[in-house]
């Protein structure tokens, strides 16, 4: 799955794995100190570095496959389909309702219909700032330094020191 | 109301059904079972298939409006807003974040502010697959093996098969 | 920082008035009862006026710079991002899943590593009325019956009596 080859998207055990994970973020999410809430959502994560600082309700289905840098901050209801890995580099802020989504599916609807489910790996430079209400799709790439404007939808990759947005995201500005 | 007649959204009735919704859909998205949710989900709309599943949070006003096919998949915050009929075919499956708004409100303020509003349908065919943080408006019908891109508006209707994308949703494959 | 002026987005007080503030909204968000959900809103909120009636989950950091007129209604999941004020006319209508940030983050990445925030006010008129998941920008005024469409992202002011959509959100209709 991680490799993004092919697999069933209700395996009982990946069933199993995601409600288990969600049981965990659904009392997590609840949890007012911000240094407890984030101690826990760590050590759910593949790797998250320091001051690491999210708020809630923070949503992914697996969690191993997330590795975050240092100096991060998303802000309210954060959601990273993982299927694939998702890597963010460091001192990287996100506005609230950031979507990064790894899942691909077939646009075959037969196959589709067989719960094929695939994967791209989504990876973030260093020094990035996402606005609110930002979509990511799967197999993005950003460099480092990018602006993601409010409300974009970042359907291909972009290199360093740029601003994008718009759906799909284009560049505005270069920095 | 379900027949797209202006009412007025303040009906005292009708904010006391849609209180009453609010209260079981927050006690059942709590339901870490998968399987005991989707039944108490299903219990409450008008028809749903074989092999349902539903994330959580799923919302919606009413419920009886709400008519889904065998084998359907909604990821996380499914919002279906159900003033008129929703209907959905088989084998579908929603990304994260879908929303789907049937109330239609009337562009001349005056109306606006003497609280009617009114409504129109949303009909998807089968085998569709929609993107996370899809917004469908009302009136729309989609036809079979209709795939629509993460972060599409989705303003009018589409014939089957084809793939849309964008703000607002156009055709950017035939399949 | 409700100025506008350049502030620590960590700053400790604002991190302890930000939790507060969740805290609160986290346990009046449960709240069934419409009139009493209502109430413990409006004490929350620099000014609200008669009619209020906001759908839960409604989200924001501070409160005291949210300014609300008469017969406001606001659906599920309203998040408004207060850093600088954001203000509301009478008679004004959203959809679900709405978006207001105030909040601006500098394009250098260095100052932005730094924690410097700054924020521009947001001024919405009168019977306005936003479809479904409308994002506004930092800075953003609308005039008076301004209907904006479902999806929309408004990067710029616009004047009294237009239809605005898309992303960036242009002038479709003038009324």
């Amino acid at each position: 799955m991680s490799l993004g080859e092919p697999y069933n998207q209700f395996d009982p055990e990946l069933i199993q794995r995601r409600k288990m994970m969600r049981k965990q973020l659904q009392e997590i999410n609840q949890i007012d100190d911000n240094e407890e809430r984030n101690q826990r959502f760590m050590a759910l994560l593949g790797d998250a570095g320091d001051d690491f600082f999210v708020e809630s309700d923070f949503k992914f289905d697996y969690g191993f496959n997330i590795h975050i840098g240092d100096h991060f901050y998303g802000n309210y209801d954060l959601t990273l389909l993982d299927t694939c890995p998702i890597t963010i580099g460091d001192h990287c802020y996100f506005g609230p309702d950031v979507g990064l989504y790894t899942p691909v599916h077939p646009l075959d609807a037969e196959q589709r219909n067989a719960d094929v489910e695939m994967g791209a790996p989504i990876t973030i430079g260093n020094s990035c700032w996402f606005g609110g209400r930002v979509t990511v799709l799967p197999g993005v790439t950003l460099g480092d330094e990018v602006v993601v404007g409010a409300g974009s939808v970042v359907t291909k990759s972009f290199p360093d020191k740029v601003v994008i947005a718009g759906n799909p995201a284009r560049v505005i500005k270069e920095l």
